[in-house]
């Protein structure tokens, strides 16, 4: 039985479990917060973070959610989420990049860090400029799903795929933390609902981090 | 013709041309300084980073250097640098992942910012904290290397692969600033001396970007 060492905002775990519950695949969750640096947890992943993926008794460590996704389109036939062809998974993939890169480091990492780890961790109030910074970046991220989504059926194209994940992992941990502000991106919101609505996505919305709550709408498919 | 947008010293677009110059494919470089941000570069490749491969006759854009990688791996079958099962291939992606992410965020952009940028665009001088830390940082990754080397003949497993690629690429031009010391690292000074022997890797170390002289012993095979 896989393990996934995770924590219920990370979004590169979020995507992970994305796929796999597209895929079908089984796994059980271990609650893993990075920020402690468990010394057992750094001796599986020398980076330190989350997403892990571990088979014991195979002896198999998945580290970084990149490759463990690659490492599941490659044994698990069913739902590819890298579909097409040579070029159609390099747009697919230069999207990948472009969400757990930027999204996460304009978006994502800046809402964590002053509306998760500052009240956990820190015990600190946020940042209003850095929030602020993180909303108005969120929109912009907005707008180029809203241009993708005007060209294409999917984000990465005509069909479902891991591009479509990621945006909606980011996408997923920025709304829980109250930093996304639909209104004007009638295109991306009813991309996100559809998604929402998948039995892939079910039971991360159903997940409450510790301290922290979402804002009424975050797990409503009509939002 | 494939064109490589890139600039001497770009870690990633190393990577690539190692990459292609292991399977023989053959490319045109351009030269793009991303840090000037060209409209034109930018219309290509909304991230504005380096490198970007481009056919125009095919209309194919490739963007981000490990997308650019996989479509190589996915498209060439000669000489595969993601070599053997799917969980080998996910132990080479992780060593991609780690090198790109950690020795570029703590050695190379930092020795790629004091002694590149703050000489060519803001006509600066270094940091000697920021200097001295990214040394150290690099000591550490030298550490890390000769472990693997310790237990693997090639730093992703027995045979070379990505991993290895990946490492060259980041350490010289960590090297061209002056931010390796190679004493005390054998097992490491012995792996990179067999790289920079290899036909792929001649072209780079002939390389000079403007104004910044790389030390002595950078481009000898022997040093």
């Amino acid at each position: 039985m896989w393990q996934l060492y995770q924590f219920p905002l990370c979004p590169f775990s979020r995507k992970v479990r994305l796929l796999l519950g597209e895929k079908g695949v089984g796994y059980e969750l271990v609650r893993e917060s990075p920020w402690v640096q468990r010394d057992e947890f750094l001796d599986m992943n020398p980076a330190g973070q989350t997403p892990v993926m571990a088979d014991s008794a195979a002896g198999t460590v998945l580290i970084d959610s990149s490759t463990i996704c690659e490492y599941f389109e490659e044994t698990i036939d069913k739902a590819s989420m890298l579909p097409g062809t040579a070029a159609n998974r390099a747009e697919i993939r230069r999207l990948v990049t472009w969400f757990d890169e930027r999204m996460y480091a304009e978006v994502v990492a800046p809402l964590m860090h002053e509306r998760m780890l500052k009240r956990i961790v820190h015990r600190m109030t946020p940042d209003a400029k850095a929030l602020r910074e993180a909303m108005k970046a969120a929109n912009s991220h907005l707008d180029y799903v809203d241009y993708l989504l005007d060209h294409r059926r999917w984000i990465g194209g005509p069909v479902l795929s891991l591009a479509d994940l990621t945006a909606a992992a980011h996408l997923s941990v920025a709304d829980y933390l109250g930093g996304i502000d639909w209104r004007g991106h009638d295109r991306t919101k009813e991309w996100y609902a559809a998604l929402k609505s998948r039995p892939s996505f079910r039971p991360l919305l159903s997940e409450r981090m510790e301290i922290v709550s979402p804002p009424d709408h975050y797990d409503k498919v009509d939002f």
